[in-house]
């Protein structure tokens, strides 16, 4: 079946035990695990290891994302296709990496570093697999989101990045946005049957513009905004509907600027959607639904 | 009792098929009677007659606002209490109004035109007294408020306008913002034990801020925001939550430029409730939680 | 202006320390004071000293209901009124009684106690009156209601108990239960300008039906719902919608058999209010709108 | 990819005018086309040419159910394995089924009749793939659910059943009830990375105990149940919570007895999703987590 989802961001953060309360005791994600300069959190939903790995650097920034394939025989497969395509692998053994086996890493077109990785460990996820709640115990800390949902990342050559993202690695295009001239500005791409596991905007390569987690609810969002006016965290948007993806949805930025999301809603994406398509001159409404405006700062500001 | 609620705002507009069209589609209010050049609306949910009275002006703005006294001997109580503190009041003889009785109407300190009055007509509303359903009939017409909640008005002398409201007019204080000096910027005042039937915060005499309607619920407010942004009415702020009232919002303008709220949420404000102080380093909060701003076409924008 | 609201109910549990544990750990209120063997406890937005008095008594059951009158004047004038209907009024001296004056005290018509007091301790609620956040902290232990709303008892002579609310004690009726000779089953009433403060309805003289905490929304209905089920409360009926009121609800019962609701919604009770009429075949839809169906678990279980 | 979704429910109906006015009126759907006694309607959101078709018949019941399947080898590849596994295959050409192309028949361990498809026409969702508004216009009649979700069929040996949907078919279980002795008593299945695009219960061969729409929200739930009860449709269970699934849920009936269900929620199955297991001393809270109480009428009463 080839790629799933996405299953980890790894971020680096000069001030890791910032980052890490940020992130444990307003977003609500918990500590899975600490090596030296690196620590590993997870939302209550997820089965895997982790979702985001903070790594001390000096200078804020991405070090990779990483997406779940299923198989190792489609590890393999994916591993030629994009050498085929001119992209350099490099294999990272079991052991070397926290809380996965081999991986294959390579830089996209736009600059990334992208990851693709089949074997995650699987500590499981809060409620267990016997007679489990269907909701988490009362009182969790922060937002509390149940799981990573997708991340949007900048290319200069959209055009170029929806290839290799389609041609090379099997993503579908659920929504387009196209210039004047039909030139690609921005691709919203999915694997998981969802609106978007990843998103590409034109913007300078080897940014990220940010990742999310995913609500249940419109009220979720509410409490979301509720907790992160609370704990004086900056909103960059929202609470709002985007017109791409029909989402429901908060920006903010992590303490040292990284963007995140809170996102919930829209279609389901089944492989036979036919793609949508946005014009340059009807982007206001898609991209923030209610304020009909394209938000400098929004599109502008990155990692 | 005295003063129970507001009663209705009357309003002018140059472009009376065009305002009356967006206050029945889009808001959904229903047109009650038309005479003239005058139009009164009212929401499903209202006993009274109307809550909006459209009448036709070269120049958009406020006439009056009325609120309902619970009988004629407040009414005649009220009138010498206005007329003691200076105001010259008017007695509107029953019959000269649409939709109610005798009414008394004076220009208030900040220059608004103010009426009370007692006897209504109380046509009824949209669900009947008797064995009535709970929700209104499904596919209701636009927004579809069940009734206006309350107004915010302008006034150069906010700590004048709030001695005259409370002292002669039986208004009890929420909440107040106060400046450095502890000078009243603003003031929350209410009579049916919500957080406000009316606030006046600090702007040019005269003017009209926004009335608002009720809704019931924060996914009322997203489906508010939805109607809006599909009919491209242009979103002023929200959907977001005030620190002020607690309410959850989302303002926007009618086709000629009134500002419209909806509303929902909110404590109870009994008569002993003990008043809330802001100061002004903390009002970004205040206003709008979640950006703490203070926008200058929020507080400047005006009838 | 009389009467202004529920104050607190004060009840009987056999076992203290379960009925404690309960009212802080799953409904989330706080304990204010014991006192021997009894317990205070008030919700997050209460500014009053206690909504609920807990009382060791090897037999379940309620000590009195107490309402808040606006002042002393006000007390003294419901005195006389009380005693000139026939009903013995006791002084409680202030003193007698944790968190409140003095108070008064005497059996209704259908047998229950209850007080009348002006003066309550007023220790303020979580949030404060200084710039204070629209929200509680995030975390609040269990379902966590702001405030006590209302309460329902049982009155084998539902008409002579009208009498006495509404002609006594100034109530007013906002609906009313009518068997098919036009008697009172039950009726709906009101001093806060809500739905109901009170409702009574045919049943054994004494019983307390339920009290009910106040929610401000729908999705907190079924946060409350998902609480009561991971801790293994048995609820009763719903989540589901009153005809009555219009409100959202669920109810469940305490660990020693007290009926306890959840309640939000409703529409705006002004005193002007045209009272609804529920006829017997009706009335179905006025108590469970979607279940249609009178329980009679619901109508013949109480304390 | 082999399956991808359920593409539509084929029932029979005694009163085809009737069961068209409640899928249109009270439902929401649209008609699609009719064709002497059959009537094709579809939701807003779906993309193909309808998810439902009503036969006139004498009695009441299930023609087929459809799955839509990614390509046409995929469907002759699933032909294979169905008739290998010993279930005759019938082919039904282009032009013999309104609104589809060539496709496969067979009964299935259980009784039902079951088809595949690849080729389904595609006439396009309410709100179009150019620069499209993300939610439906104002005003939609009825409860209008974006699309179909699942269905619930029964079967006397589910385990068997089981067997076949997930080796012939290559459906993944997502969660399963088991008895005392480890035999499986229920099994939810899915292909859409949904919780369940099928789900298959202990009961009668042959039967259909229920499909379901999806809708968005919690919100929709309550909003689904006012237009129920509105209408006087009687609801069989809800608004309530699943265990299984962790859906939020509304149960009713159409006019001649065929139980729909309104659906939300729910959490993200990928294919790694490891299985949920219920055991049947549990299962009232996995069936109903509010009510924790395994209902004899829904379990028994099917079409």
């Amino acid at each position: 079946m080839g790629i799933l989802r996405l299953a980890h961001v790894d971020t680096r953060t000069p001030d890791l035990e910032l980052s890490t309360a940020y992130y444990t005791e307003i977003i609500g994600m918990n500590v899975v695990e600490r090596t030296g300069d690196e620590v590993y959190l997870k939302c209550w939903d997820e089965e895997t290891h982790h979702s985001l790995r903070l790594r001390y650097n000096a200078r804020t920034g991405m070090d990779l994302f990483s997406f779940l394939v299923e198989t190792e025989d489609d590890l393999h497969d994916l591993e030629r296709k994009v050498e085929r395509y001119g992209c350099p692998v490099t294999r990272v053994s079991k052991g070397e990496s926290v809380g996965q086996g081999e991986s294959l890493r390579f830089e996209i077109p736009s600059g990334q570093t992208m990851e693709l990785v089949a074997d995650l460990d699987k500590p499981g996820g809060l409620l267990g697999k016997r007679n489990p709640a269907p909701v988490p115990p009362p009182g969790m800390t922060g937002i509390a989101p149940p799981r990573i949902d997708h991340m949007l990342i900048n290319a200069e050559e959209v055009g170029e990045a929806h290839a290799f993202f389609t041609q090379v690695l099997g993503f579908r295009l659920t929504e387009q946005l196209l210039d004047a001239n039909g030139h690609k500005l921005g691709v919203w791409l999915e694997r998981s049957h969802s609106p978007h596991d990843i998103a590409i905007v034109n913007g300078p390569n080897g940014a990220l513009h940010h990742f999310a987690f995913w609500l249940d609810d419109w009220d979720h969002v509410r409490k979301a905004a509720d907790i992160l006016a609370f704990n004086g965290v900056q909103i960059d948007q929202g609470p709002t509907r985007h017109g791409v993806t029909r989402g429901n949805t908060v920006y903010f930025f992590d303490p040292l600027g990284v963007r995140n999301e809170v996102f919930t809603g829209g279609y389901q994406a089944d492989p036979d959607f036919p793609t949508i398509t946005w014009t340059e001159d009807n982007f206001g409404k898609g991209l923030f639904y209610y304020e009909n405006v394209i938000s400098q700062r929004f599109l502008r500001m990155h990692t």
